[in-house]
């Protein structure tokens, strides 16, 4: 039953079904780009999957919310990606996990998701603006899934290309997320940060990173380097004419995963 | 620490890196096709990341785990699939999940993983061989993440196109995941199986069923149908001559997801 | 060295070297969106290749008249796919080509090309708003190439679902290139248009349309059946930033080629 | 008419229609893997389409004569990607193109028929193996059309890193066509044998490859620098059940093309 506060996702029952994410506010009236007017009291109490007016009424999924309810304050990690890089790197409910850079925590959710109940996430970023926009983006996710991650999560706000940050840990990671631009140094102090049996998983958006990347994974000790890039393809819903749409994203980043070679 | 019992990942430290999972066995000596030897109690008691004669020994991942040991009775639905579908279900460790059909647990492993500690999975095949060898493949997995998925799930061999089943179950689920070749029926079933406020996955390998699937998802209550396909293209780990691999999987399957639309 | 009528390609000497295709006229003075000028009269005699104010004047590609100067009645086939089409059936310059429907002439270009001096292409359409704009297009096209297709092309107004047309020719056919929606009937009457050692292209936007199509061919006398799709992807020409562009067209049509088989 | 010497395409009828691009020779028996047996002698005097024994006979199109019959001695540009190249380029019935390097001759092919027949190619390989078999490839092609492109084309064996090959030439060229692997040298040379008005195409396989060439291009005068790759997806010829091929190829290569700026 949806209630105040809750995130609704609207889908206008037209010919182009356009989809709005929204918070549910008493005493406000959202109204769409042709006049089409939904007040949020009539949605309360309400269960979700009901027809409103000109509007369905659905609880937004997991990809719903990162793609259009989050607060981007950068760029993010879109789910086709995070996605996969969750099985990439073995990560589960045990795993203790380290993310450089937080962003806008796109990628944290989906982190947090796998690590809940008993792993946790260490995510690091050095613009105290993103932490505290990610901190909300999460906070609201947490409100959208009831349940609360904010126990499996660190969030540290540092500048990791500075020197001593990697001392600061007692503990060692399972799994490290990288998506910062300059990564050379870090994959170096990352190395020392992980387990025996870990992962490392990088996000990057150029071919050039790419090629470093490899050169720096192969010098510091990781082995097994994928490198892959994961191109989603939609359909039209019609039955009549079914085809892809007619554009779609090209490109949003590589992804590099590696593992830890002990050294002896 | 590696144990006896254990999967492990080896890969050969050469120009190609051929890898291999295996189980180790004490008394059993690895040959790979090149006659390069190891004896898996060398392996006993060493740390992952270990390099031991030729080999590094790795901790597979999920991913490893699914492409290339479980044991296929069936075709499976491939991590590059089964991870993006999660998202687009909002499955989360609360959620009930239906499957229709286990196959060779490819796709279960990956819900148990998203479901734990506090949801389940009901998993469902007509043919007991897939049953039981899926519930192997679960329960290598377990041994493989330390985790004790049993008590998350619940495996049911029983033919679904029959007309009963769905009068056994007394509650209602969240998210369902279809991966049979005849749909038509089952969507209708599923639809009276499925809380207001649920997600259905719908797997199919040729562009006519899904054409069909959609007609049957707009008749039988659904909204918000995606289609949607994962292309998953790699590239050579070679910073000097960094390009994709000259071949890749073109086609698994298209992927459907729809939600519920209350009727009243 | 460029002369009044010529088609000239002007790049914008800027960071995002936006294009524009015009045809130079005395008196003209071209003005871009930010109020950047340039006298055609400036331009006429000069070489190609010239910098003139803040614009490179090029001579424009046959791919960049048919994107971005040739006008569009209808949709059009791209390039990408027009030129593929040209190796998959085989035609060189003694083929007799039969084109249906002409649309905006795009493909029919692409064919006068390859069948010039000594073929010829017959193109049919319903619409004689649509001949008559082709017929403008590639009158244009000639010009830009300074070579005079028209004694190797015929265009016919007819609508070739009515029944007569093809008693009306005389000669048989290498290739035909088929480009319209309903092509059931279509199909079985080209047949009897082509010779032994024959070829067909159709050009469908949609699976529907395929799978409808696949089936006429198998039972109309055509083999070595071949359905295919071109993805163009672009990458963004820095050497310090190699990536791909961020969008891609996703989908213009499927291309279906086939040949004839005799009956007997 | 099907005569001795003729190449022709067989297609097995049979569930899996595999294909062969055999010479037609008297008293030769073609005998398949499965012992399907054709003499040629039954071929000849028979029209192209026609059905002998288990087999339809076609005439081979331009890409069945690149992919399947032409002797390769060297990587090959695929259809795909030089059919796209020339539209690219612009290349028509008057132009002059250089080729370098001619490797088995599969881009000469195309560019000839694109020539044909009142402009020329002239291709440089520094390996006379190479030109020799490319010579032999493009008679085959000769024959196969029943067109002699002898005349649009000079085969030069010389090695284009060396100083003085670019003096050697009185006339100019309209386009360039480059595929060999150091190409920095190269690009600057080619620079200096274009006319204004004129496009270059280059051919590479690796992203560091291109990062270089881009770089190269942009300081030598060259503009309007487009970095592409064609994507050819392929999908079974059943109508009941529409799908793409498992696999396919997923890179050959880049390609680039660029025009020529005048210094001045």
């Amino acid at each position: 039953m949806i209630k105040e506060g809750d995130i609704i996702k609207l889908i206008l029952v037209d010919d182009k079904n356009k989809q709005y994410l929204k918070k549910v506010r008493k005493g406000i009236i959202f109204e769409d780009h042709k006049r089409n007017r939904l007040t949020f009291e009539d949605v309360i109490n309400r269960d979700y999957g009901s027809v409103v007016k000109n509007f369905i009424i659905l609880k937004p999924t997991t990809e719903d919310f990162i793609l259009y309810y989050l607060k981007r304050k950068t760029q993010i990690i879109y789910p086709k990606d995070s996605a996969y890089l969750l099985l990439k790197l073995g990560i589960n409910s045990n795993s203790k996990v380290l993310e450089i850079s937080t962003g806008s925590g796109a990628m944290s959710i989906v982190l947090l998701k796998c690590l809940y109940p008993n792993g946790f996430l260490v995510s690091i970023d050095k613009n105290m603006d993103f932490i505290l926009n990610a901190k909300k983006n999460i906070s609201e996710f947490c409100n959208l899934e009831n349940i609360n991650y904010a126990n499996n999560l660190g969030l540290i706000n540092f500048d990791v290309l500075s020197k001593n940050i990697f001392n600061l840990f007692k503990i060692k990671f399972d799994s490290c997320v990288v998506d910062i631009p300059e990564i050379d140094d870090v994959i170096t102090k990352v190395y020392e940060l992980l387990n025996s049996n870990s992962t490392i998983g990088i996000i990057l958006p150029t071919a050039n990173q790419v090629i470093k990347a490899i050169e720096v994974l192969k010098s510091s000790g990781f082995c097994d380097i994928e490198i892959q890039e994961i191109l989603l393809r939609k359909y039209k819903a019609n039955y009549n004419r079914f085809r892809p749409f007619d554009i779609m994203t090209a490109h949003t980043a590589y992804i590099l995963t590696a593992k830890k070679i002990l050294k002896y």
